[in-house]
């Protein structure tokens, strides 16, 4: 397959480093000096059992005179999707795939500005990583891909995963990948933006009370907006679930965490405020994830000025 | 008036040293170090005019011996009330007026622990003060103070406004203390406590959009709370308060904030725990106190790990 990932950061780099074994993969990032130091130097994938592999897709920092390519994967900041769908919307054929597998939930909406709904993939991913530096990342933990169309022929998906795992990334079709997406998030929309609010690690939130009351009482409206939605989640089973993580990773910093710390803008209007908007949508107030949203931004703010 | 102060803190001193000018004010500190800078040097009280002046109350760490008040004004901070007043409760006789003026609400609930309803003095003021070093105080500014019984006699009340306005502190009695107490509390549950979880000064929460969608918020949840308590207060108007006190004190760095910055247990209980107290009782739900309530001790526990 021809495929182009946009966005050469942690999860950019690993899949793109992964699917160039047996793909034409070339990645699209703004940055030149990143792009330069891949075409140069490839991507350092550095593994958690401390082996390390060195990649050679493509790089690129403009796809202008590329022909549409089969499969793109988005993997910019959620609030770069659209502008980079737009830059690089020569690589977008009738027949080209758009991925995300990005965080939080509600990104298939922009991907359908360019796609019709048979040729958009959502999925959720429990890979992840972190950039070590430039092109070097740390490929922090394995599991599986799930990908789903939002109206599509299950066939032409699997040929996608089966491609995906032959490279080293287990991925499988799902025929409900909205209710995966969804209990993805319940983490992110709760241990993960606390902790980006506290700066703390995420065993903090399961050890500190007061964390935890909150933490719960996010999850808790999560799941009910999720239900307003037809999902039928157990509340209980995803509060344990998220207890878990926490105390699964008691030292993991979390990426919307150290974007606050670092003075970034973070993602969490399409984490947490995609919450906000389904709760808007189906009536199942959320009055906690709105409040959230709004302390995440008034953060943002204090680097501004 | 034979007078007791508990606590010599900054509104403590700042009160004790005016009540000293026709009254036999004694302050009560557990810090021996405190009580013997104001044995020696008296209270130093800077005005907002940048003169100063210097008050000799008497100053004990120990009360034991002595006999009882006719008033006790407590302004130990909440959470230490029940134990300076268990400490010192040979200073309360039949006829002890036991007086709060402290932040925040329902800290009559203790004094009655210690007095009956006519006994027990509640009230606001709007004087302000900073301890810049023990025994020496900033005033920060002036305003009227009121004061109201919880189940008492307004001639007698009225005796100890005049006494309290002949030392300096105009004060009048209220019959209807307890909607001041609301209303001083808007801005307190609103602005103060989101310039300590966001750490910073009062200007910042009516300009930064996010910060003040959330301060909005908590003002019409507690008016909310109070108008179930049959108050009758307009929303819209207490919003545009505490967004003229943001604007007025663009600087300002509350004293929750300052708690919290140094590793201090704040007094968050007794200011937005108290209008989740209310709810509770009265049903009108308050989720943004609740989670901000947390979110402050949440913060606290940060210091203890």
């Amino acid at each position: 397959m021809r495929i182009a990932v946009l966005g050469a950061g942690a999860m950019g780099a690993l899949f793109g480093g992964y699917l160039s074994r047996e793909n034409e993969v070339t990645m699209v990032d703004i940055s030149r000096s990143l792009v330069e130091k891949i075409s140069r130097d490839g991507v350092v994938i550095c593994e958690p059992d401390r082996s390390a592999g060195c990649y050679y897709p493509a790089a690129v920092s403009s796809t202008s005179g590329m022909a549409p390519v089969d499969l793109i994967i988005v993997f910019v900041k959620a609030m770069f999707t659209r502008s980079a769908l737009e830059k690089n919307k020569n690589l977008i054929g009738p027949g080209t795939y758009l991925m995300t597998l990005q965080n939080g939930s509600g990104h298939e909406e922009i991907l359908l500005e360019f796609a019709d709904g048979q040729h958009v993939i959502i999925g959720t991913t429990q890979h992840n990583s972190a950039v070590a530096e430039p092109g070097i990342i740390c490929h922090g933990g394995n599991g599986p891909t799930h990908i789903g169309c939002l109206n599509g022929e299950a066939s032409e998906l699997n040929m996608i995963a089966d491609a995906f795992t032959r490279c080293g990334l287990e991925t499988d079709y799902c025929d409900n990948v909205a209710r995966l997406i969804w209990k993805k998030m319940f983490t992110n929309v709760s241990a993960s933006v606390l902790t980006a609010v506290l700066q703390v690690p995420l065993g903090y939130i399961a050890a500190n009370e007061s964390a935890w009351a909150m933490c719960e009482t996010l999850v808790q409206e999560a799941v009910a907006v999720a239900n307003g939605d037809g999902m039928n989640f157990d509340a209980e089973e995803e509060v344990e679930e998220v207890r878990h993580v926490c105390e699964n990773s008691p030292d993991g910093i979390t990426s919307i965490a150290a974007d606050l710390k670092n003075g970034r803008r973070s993602e969490v209007d399409s984490i947490s405020g995609s919450v906000v908007k389904a709760s808007r949508r189906n009536g199942v107030p959320a009055p906690g994830h709105e409040f959230i949203v709004h302390m995440v931004h008034a953060i943002e703010g204090k680097s501004d000025t």
